[in-house]
């Protein structure tokens, strides 16, 4: 779990590594993932707390998988899997690779256990560590790229189970009356900006956006292309929790003009009156369930666990009640602003950012070649995308090109909100 | 319902009209829409069946219900409601007027009946008849104006209903085992495109899409904006049934690599196997149910009633059976074709054509002020733009820059697929 | 719609009618099925307010297709059906005769129409005519009982829809938020008892309970069987609208200790707060909606739509309240109380009434042979026995020995309660 | 886990024990859930499969917070919760005790942990075994007996769920594609009947049925009173599973006529094609599922989890197949055969036996007072009665006069079937 204040390109994970250094980052990442599991018991690495969520065990096996069946299964010679039956079990979404099973089903699965999981997880990491010493000692060839490819595609599939991890966790933890931390309280609080307030101005033109070069990117990130953007602002800073506590003391979600069709429906149907997480006792403070506990609100820190239809609401009663034309940020936008020469403030490391993008393929996208052309262009639809990275986000996973994308109603991630402003 | 197969723009409705041919317009508008409703018994106009579709007759009282509540109430002096409890119950969804009827129940108001409906469509009629004369007479001011653009508003809502009257009659009437038919044979059969087949082809660029200018447009219409186009070809033709077939015959309805995730979900979920309204007896030949009952398939005709799941299916399978980057096109690359010198075939009057855009707020979007500003600016999430126009669409009603828009698992409308290809 | 004051024995219906006399009968009872249906218009009789409610309409063709598919069919000799697509539209649930139209979707099925489905009654009743007046002609056989028995069977049956015609379209009407009123004011207002209150006690003993004898009655009201009963009371009087307004008023229905376990969650679910069709405005006086349209309480009157849950969980509370042992009858209870020398006031007439005796087989039950086998023994599981008649049962309808049944949660029929008591 | 031949009154928890012998039974018990639990991990007893089902570990908690809310909080003095959120957390559902923790969500609860609840399993056996050590030494007094009552009462709680926490193991295994055992092969075999197989006939006659006496029984087994039994007989032996292949073979899964309608129903809605925990692969040879893994059929042992509309359709097509009047017994007659001076062989330690007769009180019923009056009573309403005991049923625990409860569609109980016949 990382906190990044400064923005650099994933260059670590390009295809300059040698096997060697490509070995060596495996194990850093397979062992952060071990490092978060450890304030888990058995039993809350066992459950899943909803459908859209998994098992903690779940993850440290499926990130497993995914190295035994995209890496070892078609580079190991004498290939055996490791149980026959944990490639069903394992495979999250792979029609092209077999059978899985059921999503909502995950938590049923009590054997193999946490220790059989970790025994997994233990004998894929020393084939891997064989093959990859082995490759290391061959010559460069396209067999060898290929692998590298899939190995680096890994870690980062690893690290996006990271994240998924900690917010599983997170609502599992939630669920409990008791209300218990998943870890102790860190040593500095949230991460608050000491940035100036106020705008960062953009003239029309046309930009490109998306991701190009030597780096790794999944293959959502491209092609990179032409973009006309009309003179846009964004916010320097994400929305704060005090600037929100303000929109739930207006009455925000209780008018329905503030809020998209959809939006209103989900909160109706929901019955949600602040962000996720967010708790009183009767008409005490509002308070925040965190990994660390429960806390008090920290009004300069961001808000966390909010919606697009929260997000979206929030911009209209904005806007109204400043007079401003503020809205949502198209991934364009936000993605033009972070390149730009002065950067943009908190753009990773706090909270993802949604934008008014729809989740959908860039001019020419074409998915990745075989089993792994499953990852990204399926989704694609009822989504919309978020930007940036949060606190939950692995060091070096994220990019400026990175889409990350949910539906609009999804709160459990570490979501939240810049505003845009049409005009200079 | 019309078979349009010239595009000519909707200056009709422009806003010069003088309020006796705003008059005129208005009987012929209305007269229409009665006209919809022959061929239906009062039982046909009573039933809702589904939540989607709407009554017959709560089509004809709420088109009313927009001409009382936006206009009436707003330039009659002395305003008398025609029934104080027709305020709540023919109000589709505009929080800002007052309560609604909800909508899933609007089928089970058996009282008023047809008769009073009709009673309400010809009394509010008188009403505007009265009205327009008196405006007629006055001097033009800004009141003036703003009265004609609601009358104007309100004739182009009520062409919306019509079409979405026959759609709904069409799925009650499906559901009917006898499947009866709505109205006789028409004279010819649909209409079949005399199109060279082929591809249009168009270099990259920017381009201005959106309406600008007198004539009317709906609030989502605009502002006419800047977009960047890759080089990009469309299909002078819709994808025709006999096509379309090919598809079904070759499995394509039961292979998930076709499929988004999310299609593939619905498609699961439904049990769709072809589009809505196809059927066959055991192993005989399709069919298709229509508005003139059961009638064989019409190779040569565009295929209709498909969702956006299918219709990307479609795509995906074509283009790996051609080896070609088939894909559905964007909204501005079909309406930069549609404006195009060479124009584009087929662009209404057979169907409605997905686009793998989003439905989404073009750059600087306002919804109008007031009531009416709940049109269509708060649905803006969870679906899809259709482009053109369809059998069922009033004759001049749509325009190149129209965007209807559905979710992406719809199939009761007219829709179907023009498909796009990247490159010249 | 019929208010009985008397209890007589529907002797009238017994084997020992003529052929002369059953067709006579037989005009007498389908006409009135018409009369209940001539305030309705086409729209009322289309719609199907609920799932476990018919549309009129399907009413009126269903009990005509029991008289052609049970009696016609087997008895006319070369017979043709009406319409052969009406052997699966209008069968309800007889798995033997073949296909059933899904019952949830009855209220879609526009065409036939009401014209076509009366046409559909007055042919079948030119045949059922002629086919009496023929066998009234040739000598008693067998072949003459059976067909003696089927038309007594269907004229029974009809009856059945009479009432529940009544009741499914006063749940129609009062899903109308203007509460329109099926049938004008009655001229003499609800019946209310002039019985002295107070309790008929039985002493302990052996009795025989069930059907036996040559009159008509359906298969589960025998065999007539032997039963011990310990000394218990029931009251004289039904329970009134003015006796439940005390339990509602004292918070009987916010009280989970009143409640059983399935009676709560019910409650809890279905957010139930009074009677079915009990109606206030805001802290106004309750009223109730009723054919006649909305009335105020009538204290006197018995109360009506309640569900078993209802029934029992006032019991429980007046129990509490008068430290008495009170509780729902048995029906071997109450019939044997209706049979006694004293007889039961309010048997019938006002609303069925509630028993906590399942609705299983009596020992030794066989249902008919054939296909109306399928008519009792079949449901006999999840449901409640309620004894007596209603002011919506036909006037010689019911019996002593007659076995109304529903589930516990069901509230659209006129069900009231009759308290009973343990001991003398 | 008991596996019992012989038929003993569980006199053994009547009054007359000392607290010497109390407190000793209390270890027996308790240690016996313990033993139950000793197969499982963490994980296995975290799970909830299904809402009817619960974790093991809350299993383990809660019939430790029965003695400590109804018999510590009562009688300790200077009572102090173990820890005051168990009172709600571990609440099943007396709601005169306060909340409950929602059913539903019993698994997601991970903390308290395992440990945690060994804990207090412990802490509470401390301090029952003090304060029953100390009752002891006292005079006999209303107190003492009061006491003894509800340890007693807490004992016989233990007892059901320990039955209950191996049947909702037995699911949680059940879903895991794996098919673990629960616990090694057991020495023998299922118990098989070496009886003769044929019927037991019984007289017409007045019996009493229902407890009293000294002995424990819970509130619903009372009082004790006269029933009339028309002549019938019992079948000496349960339903076998090889007896059930013949049912399964013939299409009695598939043939409407045989099942009640809320059967059919169940059955098309839950696509039931066997018992629970039967499979098959492809055409092979039918397998059960058991808590010792997958097992072949035993053709000569009783049939297992079927839900009661799979005993009556069974009983419906043997009756038809056969042409004896075969059907459930009622729960009197099972329970007047049982207690008969002949017996009835496999009355338990096999599975417990469906009736006909629906779960009601008894003439007289009152519930305990205080709130263990929430135990029975309340549940009386859409269950229906087994009678016997099962394998999973402790030694001792279960009487003739014993009514198990499960609504007609459960079968994740080990619930099998007697016949019954009409006559002699």
């Amino acid at each position: 779990m990382a906190a990044i204040d400064t923005w650099e390109p994933a260059e670590a994970t390009a295809r300059s590594l040698t096997f060697a250094e490509l070995s060596s980052r495996y194990r850093v990442v397979r062992a952060h993932t071990l490092a978060l599991a450890v304030p888990l018991s058995e039993a809350d690495a066992q459950v899943q707390s909803m459908p859209d969520a998994s098992p903690a065990k779940w993850h440290l096996a499926h990130a497993t998988w995914f190295f035994e069946t995209m890496v070892l299964e078609r580079f190991e010679p004498h290939f055996q899997p490791h149980h026959p039956a944990f490639r069903v079990l394992f495979n999250s979404y792979y029609q092209g690779v077999g059978d899985q099973h059921p999503r909502t089903q995950r938590g049923l699965v009590t054997r193999p256990g946490l220790v059989e999981v970790l025994a997994y997880r233990e004998a894929v990491d020393r084939r891997m560590a064989a093959l990859l010493a082995q490759s290391g000692n061959g010559n460069a060839h396209e067999h060898s790229s290929a692998l590298r490819d899939l190995v680096v595609l890994g870690l980062n599939h690893e690290q996006q189970h990271q994240e998924l991890l900690l917010t599983d966790v997170l609502h599992l933890l939630s669920c409990n009356p008791l209300l218990p931390a998943y870890a102790p309280q860190p040593s500095s609080d949230a991460v608050v900006s000491g940035q100036p307030a106020g705008w960062l101005s953009f003239d029309a033109g046309l930009v490109d956006i998306g991701h190009a070069g030597a780096g790794f990117a999944f293959d959502n990130e491209g092609p990179r292309h032409r973009v006309w953007l009309a003179p846009f602002r964004l916010a320097r800073c994400l929305v704060t929790q005090g600037e929100w506590l303000a929109f739930v003391e207006d009455g925000g979600y209780a008018e329905p003009g503030w809020w998209l069709s959809a939006g209103w429906e989900w909160r109706q149907t929901e019955r949600i009156q602040a962000p996720m997480h967010w708790r009183r006792e009767g008409d005490g403070p509002w308070q925040r369930y965190t990994l660390q506990g429960l806390l008090p609100l920290s009004p300069h820190a961001p808000v966390a666990h909010i919606s697009l239809y929260e997000a979206d609401a929030y911009a209209r009663w904005l806007a109204a009640r400043t007079g401003q034309p503020l809205r949502l940020p198209t991934e364009a936008e936000w993605e033009h602003a972070a390149t730009s020469p002065a950067g943009l403030p908190q753009a990773t490391g706090d909270v993802w950012q949604w934008t008014n993008s729809a989740y959908l393929p860039y001019p020419g996208f074409q998915p990745w070649a075989g089993a792994v052309g499953e990852y990204n262009g399926k989704f694609m639809m009822n989504q919309m995308v978020l930007r940036g990275g949060s606190v939950a986000t692995p060091d070096g996973h994220s990019r400026v090109t990175y889409r990350n994308f949910f539906p609009p109603g999804t709160r459990w991630q570490f979501s939240g909100l810049r505003l845009a402003c049409d005009g200079l």
